[in-house]
């Protein structure tokens, strides 16, 4: 068992902001993961911002995959910290190396440096890679940098050093709360909550409009459309969604006129509906419809240029599936 | 070598359509089939309609690799015909078996029935599967039915069988030109490209408006719009883009008003745009634009709900990456 200390945490798009704008994202980001790690009931010591870079202190790896859900986040690692020192490093290597790496197996250091060293990328695969081979020779390892069966990583930064073997792989986007609101129509079916998580990992706030039959006439406890909002909830913990509804009958122009009513009193930026996916055609009426009703805000609909098999997909992703 | 006779087309969400409907779109996705195969200089002897099915009748395996990539095709498969008769399907398996499955390799036998026959899925897996083995037996062959080496699939239909072993991924969506027409507005970048051919997959006709700069100042030979233009009519080689131009300066607005103009006059049903993907306050910006300059007609995003990264992929895939 490796003794994991912290969490290592990447987010992309938010790097190709003004400085100003990425720090206020980045701390969004930190507080929405403080959020998704609270709901998972995990306990960390400590995070911090360091350079492009997120750390939870803990020694509990599934934080990793924890995280790795929350919007804006690239890819997370569980690490081992030691000293930005290619002994150190190599010792560390050697350690998680006998650990992971089995008979016969090969194997590949991935070093990556941040920050002046006396050192080279390439030194640090060759004290690592030599200290690894020599820990585990009797059960003949092999190196192969193309396609090894085990990886090890180093990751070095100014003053401290990361080991790991795992790098899990982030839903993406941009941290929820960053992109203003939007009032969302949400139906029975799953397009119109894939399209409010679509939006929400472009990283938008929702206002939820439920539109669900069975949900209003008290049928069934809920009904599908509250069960995918609490699901969606989930994904963004720290923003609590005030479910609007819309009274029973009155019609497509109805629910219009209704969400519009709510983005005006909410201060939202649009609406989002995920309806009519199979016809361009249908969408396109919907938007006439708006005009025609003089509704003034735009109406986003990520789903029109997706097709049945990628909703289904993501739906799954998202746990309505 | 295989004797392959046929490709055989399978097509996805037009099977969801009323039958009027259902004809209409086979009827425009077998042009549309036909248009490709010009294109890339393929022969064949004909191409028929069959419940739900269409079928390429040619020798050339290759045909199944182009038209996987025409709008609205879900998968292909090069295909050799024989009768819905227990013995010749059999007969043909082992021939197919003999070619295909190597020393010490697993198989399966994957069968499927269409129509009124004397005998049963299992009958023709059975079957098959004693013929492939007896006539393979000195190479230890052995049956998997889970995650076998080698595939051999046996489509029956009324009035033919069909044996083969591959299927290749279809591109999906909808045939082009059942979903009405959509003005867009192309600059240098990747997105509003990307843009295009998703509503391109969804069924849409495209009248492109270049905003590239480099062409219109004649810098480059056409720049890198009419470049990525030129990439998208090779995917709907029979509807050819006739390509409006922004005149130079003007900016945003005069854009959006000659859009809209060009729309009107064409009969279009919408705008598309990929332009300023990261962030969704300005694409909100464009469309509160529109709703100031009054124009009619809405504006499609398809990439609002995407990642960069999606976007590099579909990128990719169609060719501009």
């Amino acid at each position: 068992m490796l003794n994991y200390d912290a969490i290592l945490i990447r987010y992309g798009e938010i790097g190709l902001k003004s400085k100003r704008v990425r720090s206020r994202y980045e701390r969004i980001l930190v507080e929405n993961i403080k959020a998704v790690l609270h709901l998972h009931k995990k306990t960390y010591s400590g995070i911090r911002r360091d350079r492009g870079r997120i750390f939870t202190h803990s020694n509990d790896p599934d934080i990793a995959d924890v995280v790795a859900n929350v919007f804006g986040v690239v890819s997370t690692s569980p690490v081992i910290t030691t000293d930005p020192d290619l002994q150190m490093m190599a010792q560390m290597a050697a350690d998680v190396g006998e650990l992971t790496i089995h008979q016969n197996e090969s194997f590949a250091i991935r070093a990556r440096k941040a920050g002046v060293h006396d050192f080279s990328s390439r030194d640090i695969g060759v004290s690592c890679g030599d200290a690894v081979y020599e820990r585990i020779k009797g059960q003949n390892p092999s190196i192969d940098l193309t396609s090894p069966d085990k990886e090890i990583f180093i990751e070095v930064r100014p003053d401290k050093a990361y080991v790991y073997t795992k790098i899990i792989k982030g839903v993406g986007g941009l941290p929820l709360g960053t992109q203003g609101r939007m009032v969302a129509l949400i139906t029975d079916d799953i397009s119109s909550s894939v399209a409010v998580w679509l939006m929400m990992r472009r990283g938008c706030e929702i206002i939820p409009v439920c539109c669900d039959n069975a949900h209003l006439s008290g049928a069934a406890e809920g009904g599908r459309a509250v069960e995918h909002i609490k699901i969606l909830q989930r994904w963004a913990p720290n923003y609590p969604m005030k479910i609007h509804e819309v009274p029973h009958g009155g019609g497509v122009e109805n629910t219009y006129r209704i969400a519009a009513e709510i983005a005006k009193k909410e201060r939202a930026h649009g609406i989002i509906t995920g309806s009519s996916l199979e016809q361009v055609a249908a969408q396109i009426s919907a938007d006439v419809l708006a005009e025609a009703l003089d509704i003034d805000f735009p109406i986003c609909r990520p789903l029109i240029g997706m097709d049945r098999a990628e909703i289904v997909s993501f739906a799954k992703r998202i746990g309505i599936f």
